[in-house]
């Protein structure tokens, strides 16, 4: 029913609009009682619709009641709801997992005009959020539910971790799939699937691990039945990327190789929970790697671990090092791709003089079938120790470089 | 007939992958051909479905190709299209004016729910983008037609107005209306209006000048007539901001109250042209202004003079200055709500005394009816001389505090 009215919607709103740019301007200004402004919207009345979103918003008595009822103008459902049109979403899985078509837009895409890593963030943070929405359970807040809430309980995310085969160009429309499921006995699992929609190439996939906080004790919680009761019947088992023994990150100390310090929350980096947006702990990280390196690489994991929250006033230090994965590599000669030494690398059983190893491009890279990677750590420098934030690793390979649209 | 693609594709989609997560998965990895992967989309095949957008897309033949054919993936229409589904969006005023519905995404707004100025920002481009995406017109870059591609034409802005009355929150549906019309001889305004989607109220009006810049010699060009013979049938003669006598921002110098020096973009603020994203300028710009008074306060109006190009590796300084507005407020004492002084201040014809210039939330502020300015400059320091990248103004209102959604 959803995408009937939004049929009746675009068609119908097509015509009418030809002729009058702004239908409802004349309403707004046309009756003047004590000072404010009363309005009534023609559009709703005229169309009819009942589609579940923003469509029972009709009428608004007063510019301060607008401002004021958020519930009227957020809209958000107290039912369970299949499809929403506005958010091009819906309901999959038997009814329990979450599909949303999303174009990527010019100002996510960095200057390879490829989606950057952050507003890949930001969209699973949007669908999952959204995928709350439509089942009816979202009460305020960040994803909360009715029964969290009752319980002065937020979600807490303590693991993440995004694999990134391909990254979708300007222009290009994904479908992101979500869902959850259980994650020991007081946790929940969230993961993503992120698909081209014209042919079901993979993009990236997505795991997290998530806990419940009670929001004044700062202290992590059970989950309360109550709220089992709510989220259990949307758990499934499928996993988007299969950990049988996810990997552990080590942590880096003050010898690390890279380190950025004085780092400082911006007003403009809080959420809604008025902590530092994950994202931003994300830019922290990748700053710390050095330019040469980003130049001609590209991220494809990440695995977060989260530590500890951080708030608007903590000054943060970005940590980072070349990680020997598995071993093979020493160094960080190869791995790294920024600093040359001397020293003879030893390369999957391959001894190799200094002689080859020019700018990375040659023999060495080409025998080498590892990704490089970094390990990372974001601390807060306090006056007797140092607080962990997050830990993190990242996964790179050598850019690929695509045609240009016009030769 | 986009709509009943869209029909068509969300209710079919729905049932025919209940029970069936990754209907393409298979598909991509089911034949092997000399080490690539060989796949097609069974979707489209199934669906029958001839939507405009990315429907076209239907096989790709290797993972290699698949990469590069950015046309195919981007898919950019070459006829005028009246409705795209995927982004929402419809062509509306007699065939010219572009209508797009957008969701305020949960990481478009700051801590309180509101979206930002940066989004809204973002939206604006966003838009405009797929305006010229619908018209047919996009050849490769930043907006730039068919012909200015062969006359070597970039889009430059040089002027940017926009009014914000009401911020839109999280979750709630707007409608963006945009459309463009002549300016000057050479120039192309383009102009905006943002509007709640359930009840019409207005958010916000913004309205910009463009000029055209040849991409080798970077000096602004005439429009070429091929240019203009492409354009024109687009322009309309309505405003979304009047400005009979714009707004002439006066240069800041050294002795500017705020200054902010050393500010370098990183990699993550440069566009598709390599240039540092307007969006940065304006986050530098409110960066200089001092937190306490963002605190209290909310931007109703910026206008941004752009002068010159800000590259990847210039230094920038943002300088800010309370301005008077209209002359009548002196010192900045009220307008910029910060510092605070025991000069005698008038205020509309009002004499006022220092003793009730208390916190600015006083007989003051409540006489006052003139919303707070500030005057901004961002340059690069060069060694001779200063280079101007935009000049600004900045007008605020006192934020109204909302209702919490549970009391």
């Amino acid at each position: 029913m959803g995408s009937l009215s939004f049929l009746a919607f675009s068609t119908i709103r097509c015509s009418i609009n030809i002729d009058d740019h702004e239908p409802t301007k004349q309403n707004m200004n046309s009756i003047k009682l004590k000072g404010s402004s009363i309005y009534s919207s023609a559009k709703v009345d005229v169309l009819g619709l009942k589609n579940g979103a923003a469509m029972t918003t009709s009428i608004a008595t007063s510019e301060n009641l607008y401002i004021n009822t958020q519930e009227v103008r957020q809209n958000i459902p107290t039912k369970k709801q299949l499809v929403d049109t506005f958010r091009q979403g819906l309901i999959i899985e038997e009814g329990v997992g979450y599909r949303q078509t999303i174009v990527v837009r010019s100002y996510e895409v960095g200057a390879d005009k490829t989606a950057t890593l952050e507003s890949i963030l930001n969209l699973l943070q949007e669908t999952a959020l959204n995928h709350v929405w439509m089942s009816g359970l979202l009460g305020d807040g960040f994803g909360a539910t009715h029964g969290m809430m009752r319980n002065n309980l937020i979600w807490v995310v303590s693991r993440m971790h995004v694999q990134v085969d391909h990254y979708p160009i300007w222009g290009e429309i994904m479908e992101i799939d979500t869902w959850v499921g259980a994650s020991g006995k007081n946790g929940m699992r969230r993961d993503w699937l992120l698909r081209s929609h014209a042919t079901g190439l993979v993009f990236a996939r997505a795991t997290s691990t998530w806990v419940m906080m009670n929001q004044q004790t700062r202290r992590l919680s059970k989950m309360p039945d109550e709220v089992r009761t709510e989220i259990s019947p949307w758990f499934i088992e499928k996993q988007a990327i299969k950990e049988d023994n996810p990997e552990k990150i080590d942590k880096l100390d003050d010898s690390a190789r890279y380190v950025n310090s004085g780092l400082k929350p911006k007003r403009s980096d809080l959420d809604m929970n008025q902590h530092v947006n994950n994202v931003k702990y994300v830019k922290w990280m990748l700053e710390a790697i050095p330019d040469k390196f980003l130049e001609s690489h590209q991220l494809s994991g990440i695995i977060l671990e989260y530590r500890r929250e951080c708030g608007s006033s903590d000054v943060v230090q970005s940590l980072c090092e070349p990680f020997n994965e598995g071993g093979i590599i020493e160094n960080g000669l190869i791995t790294d791709g920024v600093e040359q030494n001397n020293k003879i690398s030893l390369l999957n059983g391959y001894s190799v003089s200094s002689g080859i190893t020019d700018q990375g491009n040659g023999l060495l890279q080409s025998l080498n079938p590892i990704p490089s990677s970094y390990t990372h750590l974001l601390q807060v420098k306090g006056e007797s120790k140092n607080e962990e934030i997050v830990r993190g690793r990242t996964t790179w390979k050598r850019k690929i470089k695509t045609m240009p649209l016009h030769p």
